[in-house]
């Protein structure tokens, strides 16, 4: 792992199945955008001939949480072509991405469409979807949820914290700012590029508020006094604690509009509909529920260590092969639970939707 | 991992790099069989339309034995349809390949066919291949190698040997060929759906001689000596050993032709070549010229290791998560080293290719 900023990506997901089981917070936010995808799957274009209709899942991670977006798109498309035509199902995510845990669930989870529909065939691309990594012209239905947030990569460090979103460095949030416009129109062409004539896209991802807010403090502040107190305990040194920045970005109602002219146009592809919401933080309401302060932190923390710890973890001396990694993984993991667990607030969770057309 | 024998099946190929380091056996084995997968590619009928040209790799592994021969069938299939038309190669294996490295290998090898041609995308698939897993009709060019000498499961144990080629055992050696006869009906019905019409399959594993004689003598009398002395040392049980299968087979000319009909026709397939040859052993020819058998007995143990190992280490008591695993793998191959270079001998591979292409 080189330790030059503009080489820290981000990393695919928590692998063995630990996305998986950590994710229900990107379940909760997803599931407002489910009725966008299944207007999609009611709507789109579709190909004449017989041959395959192709469904793109960008950013699938270990697969669990697509499975009910699609299988519910997958019913709808089934209505209109009959029993018989094939439906191709390509799950995308990073070339590290715990693909086994993807197949198997795929193969065995009781909610896979693959169980349910003989003529669906699955399969997987590991490529950054800042890339075209599918044929031109090939996809009809895309979907992609809670992917788009991460960036191709950190443009600088962050001085001031982990997450540029808290950051009061002007020149650091502006180089942020530029990387996420450059990656949003970046995403936006490519996927152009892939999808059918009629196709449809459909994006949920991290959001700001109308206040500008990105959410998670009390979460990122847990997190950020934990790591904190790794480096006074001299488990982390101050310098490995510097590199360390979640790729992320929040977009603003404007930073999703930026590309499309006054015709809501970019290139061939428009857009239909895009709506900023907030997600409901279900940890919280089980706390009012039960007061149980400890699980609302523990379920918090093991949402960050499925999905940002990874990330965090590259930036030990050694990268990702540092012998550290799994007691860095689960100090941190704690120590965060016990910060949260002492202060437990309600989470913001800005979200947006984003339904987009590729011109017939 | 269940002690039934029913369910002992094959285990992916050594993962994390394992299996592209240490599969020039299988490298020099296949090269043979490339001027087949050319001429397939030459004369194959391909599908009017631009959709994408599919090419499909059954039992990849981490890729790296893909790269030359696909690239060489992907150049001949670009003179035939220009530079623009899209070429898909979709690579399939068990649930638990190691994807990451297959993917690794694709998007970062110098000589990945990713990094020739812009036009050709790649995918994968994690399921087995006796099931259908692409859709019908939707493959133009099959490769298979090193793959279809792992049956889909083991029968039953063999009560004297790892290898059922060597087992005296009637009703094992009856169940065994029966599973490997039901197993190459059941890749050719599948492959037979998912074929374009007029497409091409070439396949390339492993076979018996004119002599009926398996191969890999001194090899397999290595590894089996070495299993005894774990017992004998009570690193393993005698009930694991008991357990322990390589659920593999070489199949003769009259297995390979036993669905096939006079007209050489098994459905849609027609055989159009059947030829079993000799692979060469380049680790003796190394070993003719260097004297190391050392080396030569560390390069065959590799070998095992990285393709028939895991599936062993399988039937350890707490199956595949058993924490003995490592230092069953490590020691195996150490001993099997040590008895194959106190008695190096030339290794007999006798090998298939069988050229198969649909009716049109």
């Amino acid at each position: 792992m080189s330790k030059d900023p503009g080489f820290i990506t981000p990393a695919a997901m928590e692998g063995q199945g630990g996305y998986n089981r950590s994710s229900q917070v990107q379940a909760a936010g997803l599931s407002p955008a489910v009725p966008m995808l299944e207007f999609a799957a009611r709507t789109v274009a579709l190909p004449a001939g017989s041959q395959p209709i192709v469904i793109a899942d960008y950013g699938s991670s270990e697969g669990r949480n697509s499975l009910l977006p699609l299988s519910a798109a997958i019913a709808i498309l089934r209505q209109r072509i009959g029993p018989d035509r094939a439906i191709s199902v390509v799950h995308t995510d990073l070339p590290e991405n715990d693909f086994s845990v993807l197949f198997d669930t795929l193969n065995t989870d009781p909610n896979s469409y693959l169980r349910r529909d003989h003529a669906v065939f699955a399969s997987a691309v590991g490529r950054s979807f800042y890339e075209q990594i599918l044929p031109a012209e090939s996809v009809t239905l895309g979907w992609s949820s809670w992917a788009i947030q991460w960036l191709s990569r950190a443009p600088s460090l962050i001085p001031d914290q982990l997450q540029v979103a808290f950051s009061r460095d002007a020149p650091t949030r502006a180089a942020f700012s530029k990387q996420a416009a450059e990656d949003w129109h970046q995403f936006l062409t490519h996927r152009e590029r892939e999808l059918t004539p009629g196709a449809r896209l459909a994006v949920m991802t991290m959001a700001v508020d109308a206040n500008g807010e990105f959410g998670y403090r009390p979460l990122l502040n847990a997190m950020y006094s934990s790591l904190v107190n790794l480096v006074d305990s001299g488990f982390l040194s101050g310098e490995e604690m510097r590199r360390m920045v979640i790729p992320t970005v929040g977009r603003s109602r404007a930073d999703f509009l930026a590309p499309f002219g006054a015709d809501s146009r970019c290139g061939l592809l428009r857009l239909e509909e895009l709506e900023i919401f907030l997600g409901e933080d279900h940890f919280w309401s089980d706390l009012e529920r039960d007061g149980d302060a400890q699980r609302f932190a523990a379920r918090w923390a093991a949402f960050s260590r499925a999905s940002v710890f990874p990330t965090l973890a590259g930036s030990l001396n050694s990268g990702r092969s540092d012998a550290r990694t799994a007691q860095f993984i689960e100090r941190l993991e704690s120590g965060t639970t016990v910060r949260l667990a002492a202060n437990p607030a309600p989470m913001l969770i800005p979200l947006a939707k984003v339904l987009l057309t590729k011109e017939l």
